[in-house]
């Protein structure tokens, strides 16, 4: 065991361990969870960490050496992909302090062990030029545009299936139902393409929400005034991570307000929310189309993708729709917490970026799952019973509505209450009651009149 | 105008104006909404000015003149039931004091015309050994209990007509949905009847939740110390207010715990959200059971209520349901705002509690009065389709079920695949099948049998 | 009583009502609340409805007496702003059928008052091409749209108030404070600021969710399939209620989407949710920025609105932004609410958009009516106390930390810990022990040097 | 490998697996995380199913040798507590299947291994008499009531802290705030007495939701009906789970009731809720009372805990109450997720158990550990600041509260006015004033009148 000190005073740290005191005091306070922090998020501490020390340098405020050993530390960190000493909680106080004191201590003695001839200070060289206040949010948002890359990747996906759905049923008829009532007949072509078109704009607002989440506030240190930075390193920082990381990030022009405020995070997980509450309302309808085999609607059939009960043999359910839903509705618990988290915030900081990065890191990651397990074990095999839409169709009364038009909105409401109650089809009671011409009658019921295909 | 003056400074009061010049601040002040405050909380609020005037006239530190014409006051204008003079809007900053205030005012004025002879103090007299603080939380909680009341009726009556359906369609046999698939049979007994149990669970709890509304902080006065009020003033109060309100309340005896925690409201609202969501998931059974006529379930024919659509002549749609849909998303949404309102409490007080008791009361309201028309308006003159019913149950293959602790697992889902492929009944394969002697599967797919009603 | 009939049987309406059977249904139907559709969705309808009678003239499928008689109506209605025979409940089931139907019959009737000689049909001619499928979400968005506009303004007073604020305190200095802890100082000139970037950026995204509203589903008809439109009127209303109602509406482009997905409204209501919790913090910031006056911070003094208590004498309370908290927490709700109806929406249509446009109007009102109080009652009047401030920056030794980069982290603790320790400033026992020049020292204490206005 | 079928087909399992095709199929659906289903939920499935095997040995339905084995392999999995075989991911489609055949796998396959003379099939034998439908719920209640004991044991010390704390406090006196003004004054005795009383309610309830969850629907195998179940069987389960896990759990009545309603787990979520908020309100007073150390309200001194910042040294935070907040926010959320879940519940069964079920579990571990830091890491060597305390209340106006009775409101307002405007303090402007006579106001102005301790 080796000795460390802060200022609150003394304690033990495991010989071999390559984080320090910081570290470990915040493992004994935050006992909530073990889960740790996300994986990106100290991915992109680290990429800060590296662009800070070879601007420090540039800049003349850290000695070049110690940039160096600094830069290949962070550079082994990145490539080993070890974070195993990265040991703070997930859910943590001190707003993200623990985590950014970890990091400095890692990058420090992993540098000291590549170059045991430099001395690395975690605090005075790491964290040169930056404070946890401005550091740790432009983390929370570089993790944040690293996940929305495989999140779009995947509602892509579930855009174009839809889409090639469309085509697929482009003429399968299908009753429509609006208030769960049957209504006037429309295609699962238009259907599906109504969900691409849906899903299409939640990828618009996914892609807009990147304007959201790419202005950091790198060079603001404490609180956003920017104290102990110097002007050189303020000016090149953003382009340097941008460099390390790959990413588009450009600088905050208010570093106080962009310190202290939350709302991109509330912006964003209700972009997340969208998208959930959507695939939830999909899921449903799925789950609703699919009911049956024999006493529900039975439209569409989905992939059988396991035994459904234990009990009651060759039950077959919708588990990936539902599995859909439970994710949406986890995603709008997330927002809740965001919500709260962000309201929270007191004065020149918000405190709890902890659980607001952890709520939405952990929803891109699970709507990325999501969609791709709809996409890959529901859509992709989805069959529509077509000959079941085609009889739904028939037997409705609804498509008396394209008679209302020629003999009024009460004629009709007439004929459908004697279609109804006589069990005969509407169009045989309009032909039998001279409604209209025979001819116009077989017109205005034939599917491209009733779906509005041909007017 | 007469000239009315304050901490702030002068301002002109309408000459015939009962109010004063601070319930005419908060006007100005607060002019989010033109809703006012709640008329339960108002008439409640009197009624403490009432048994306040007479205790402190027992404790002797009110004049007795004074107390008699404040109570002469507080009787008219609660035999009147005229509000016309509580002008302070239901959202409010303040704390409530505004209400109170208003009501001070109101008193002190009324009491002054029924006896010219009388100087009244609003704050001296009418809100002698009180604060806001006290008081504004226990007419709050007043004006919950009295809304109990009718609530309770309201639910009461759907437990006995969902019993009553109970009863009426104790045989009619129906298929169970298990995620919406096909599974084993039940009765729309059975159904009905599991409904009035779940809303007798609710009733319990809504009774329960009086205990956590009854104790009340009247006698803390400001923050709970009871400062300024007389100890026979603290141990006659909430005695005197229930002989004037007929409610059963009791006194706290953390006062400092009483005034400055909002919890109660936290879990009444709670208990208002649950019942929310139980209405909310039988309504939306309600509308599945009744969606079709030809394209969806068709068992349950609700009763017509209104045109549905204004195109679609003949429409019917599940109209009662649906308000009561919304109804409860409305009263989730309130759960979240008492959430947020109460943990924002501070120290010694809750500054919050106007849009709490606002959100509450509301709930309450609209939630008596959902159920009321789900009461009056859907299952009253609900019908069962039983002959649907019985088609669907005979169609299912999930039947099979029963036969499994006999042949097993894995052949009745051989059973059922042949079934649905054949098109069969899986009674008619198991006979041709010889998997049981042809009268043990006929005594297992009786309908007693079948819904365990018999082993 | 005149004898009116629906397809359910027959009902009497007094005889002088504008409005029909429909609308007096939905009154029984529906008794949650006596609050009323909202006035501007309403308007909107009318829009509607004239521009509709307009096109289907051109298009030549409406008689052009009927016509013309059906926009005199919509002209005097909307002239008028008389909105008293439009009795259908703001909460209602139905999917907003009601509100159109009862739109249909008081357009119809005011029409035949002023041309008896012509026959008007509330179905057939008023609501001609339309469903309520297709007009209803476009009433709401229009509404929706119309709020904005005061709404804006009203952020943008707000952005403009704190822009003053903060030249007008450019220079005055106060201590920052990151989790309520003192930390490196700032002026008040940069906090004002932050808050006007703040809201200056929700003023964008205001701005930004016009374009998730201005597109409708007109034309549409029953399910979007425009059914019973003719191509004329699908080509033209929008323009048409363009023109009638100065917005700058645009034709949705697949309109079976349009119909049935609600994710507009959840974004919408994302944004208000996002403002609301925006104005909670700084309300939150300005509460405990003036908290006091002896026991407190005492930064901020706020105008004196009304007195504080009714027991406390001179007791002054931030009620201006305790009121702006409790809208916040309300549109909180309101976002929950939306979520879970928005969410609920089943197949080709959403049911619950009535509580969803309920909801989001009264959000709009009331934000506008919270942030237009906070700048009248709040912001105008607002004095820094710039003794206090500065005498709180003189007291903190957080200021040590401008001599971190100089002296390094660790000496810095120590310095801070013994001027805590010993009751002194940091500055004079970083003089007495040498740490660094006197004139370094006397430089990086200067206040621009602080507040890192100068480097 | 081993090939494994099921109704939907073959499937590889490795040679070695304890888990079967089940299992591995669940594995493939659900990939959302890698988080596996709760571990108490896995170990009650396990009671339940040693329990069920030796029930119904004594029902005579199931081979004594099979039972034997069963209850072996229970014991064992049970003894080791090794899970690795429990692949299952938490978030799940299925309604819990997979969970639920997932432990009919392992425990037919270790039955199997300790006794390869017998044959055990996972659904016929091990999961005799039970569906998933009842078996899920239960494991879930089970696992909920466990987590009860810990998160009391928790709270309770908490309680057990503050009334220390106000023990120790008893006599300090401290300013009260209301609304964040300056209110008359209290004792720390007090105010900790109040937080003890608040989590003593907390408590109550937590205690009194173990009626809520105590009842199982054991017996009622699929949807309720109690199919394939003996009569000995439901008359006895829930006893023997009782004598296998120690819990004390009732059957349910109405059983198709039980199945399908999850109002129990909404009641549940929302106490914990309360909890969570209370917490929360708690941390924000604690945080808010130790602000400072110079430029805040500095009453409370917070054990310190690690360094609270990277750049400014001596910097300490409130870190532990902040992560108490996060976690309160954190069980917020959890709550919204269980209310969307519940009401999504359709017809005969909740699909969505599993989410509710993560929900809660997570929420009453996080609950607990927060609790458990919070006391062992804040309150355990927590201390007042007594002479900043005293000396605030010195300062403080309001005090003069106390002459209002015998002044009235007025003149004790002109008093505090002149005493705030002079800077000198209340009592003495009383004096030089001659309000009363100099032993009244010297009584008045006593800490014990004061604070109202003494009449």
């Amino acid at each position: 065991m080796r000795i460390e000190k802060d200022c609150v005073g003394e304690m033990e740290v495991p010989d071999d361990a390559l984080y320090g005191i910081h570290a470990l005091r915040a493992v004994g306070n935050f006992p909530i969870t073990k889960e740790r922090t996300n994986h990106l998020l100290i991915q992109s501490y680290i990429e800060i960490k590296k662009a800070a020390a070879q601007i420090n340098a540039n800049a003349g405020t850290l000695d070049r050496a110690k940039a160096s050993a600094i830069v290949d530390a962070c550079d082994k960190l990145l490539h080993d992909d070890d974070q195993s000493a990265f040991i703070v909680p997930a859910i943590q106080g001190g707003a993200g302090t623990s985590t950014n004191m970890n990091t400095n201590e890692v990058v420090a003695n992993v540098a000291m062990r590549l170059h045991p001839e430099v001395k690395i200070h975690p605090n005075d060289d790491v964290n040169q030029s930056q404070s946890t206040n401005d550091t740790y949010p432009t983390a929370g948002k570089m993790a944040m545009l690293k996940l929305i890359t495989p999140l779009c990747e995947q509602v892509q996906r579930l855009v174009k299936q839809f889409k090639k759905l469309s085509d697929e049923y482009q003429n399968t008829i299908k009753v429509g139902r609006t208030q769960l009532q049957d209504a006037v007949p429309t295609t699962y072509g238009k259907s599906f393409h109504a969900y691409a078109t849906l899903f299409g704009r939640d990828l618009k607002r996914i892609n807009s929400a990147i304007n959201e989440l790419k202005t950091v506030s790198m060079g603001g240190t404490a609180i956003g005034t920017g104290i102990n930075a110097s002007k050189y390193y303020q000016e090149h920082i953003v382009d340097a991570i941008n460099v390390v990381s790959g990413l588009n990030l450009a600088p905050d022009t208010d570093l106080i307000d962009a310190i202290q405020n939350s709302d991109h995070f509330i912006t964003f997980s209700g972009v997340l929310k969208t998208l959930a509450l959507d695939l939830s309302k999909v899921s449903n309808d799925f789950r609703l189309l699919g009911s049956g085999p024999k006493a529900g609607l039975n439209e569409l059939a989905l992939p059988k993708r396991q035994a459904g009960s234990s009990i009651m043999p060759d039950k077959i359910n919708p588990v990936i729709p539902e599995v859909v839903n439970q994710v949406a509705f986890e995603v709008a618990g997330f927002d809740t917490t965001v919500s709260m988290a962000a309201e929270a915030g007191q004065l020149e900081l918000n405190a709890f970026e902890p659980i607001m990065f952890k709520s939405i890191l952990t929803g891109e990651e699970h709507l990325t799952m999501a969609v791709k397990t709809f996409v890959d074990n529901c859509l992709n095999g989805l069959k529509v019973n077509v000959e079941q839409c085609a009889e739904n169709v028939d037997n409705s009364a609804v498509t008396a509505t394209v008679l209302s038009p020629k003999i009024g909105y009460e004629k009709t409401t007439k004929l459908i209450k004697k279609s109804l109650s006589e069990n005969e089809s509407v169009k045989k009671v309009a032909i039998e009651d001279h409604l209209l011409p025979i001819d116009e009658i077989d017109h205005l019921f034939s599917p491209a009149v009733l779906t509005n295909d041909e007017k």
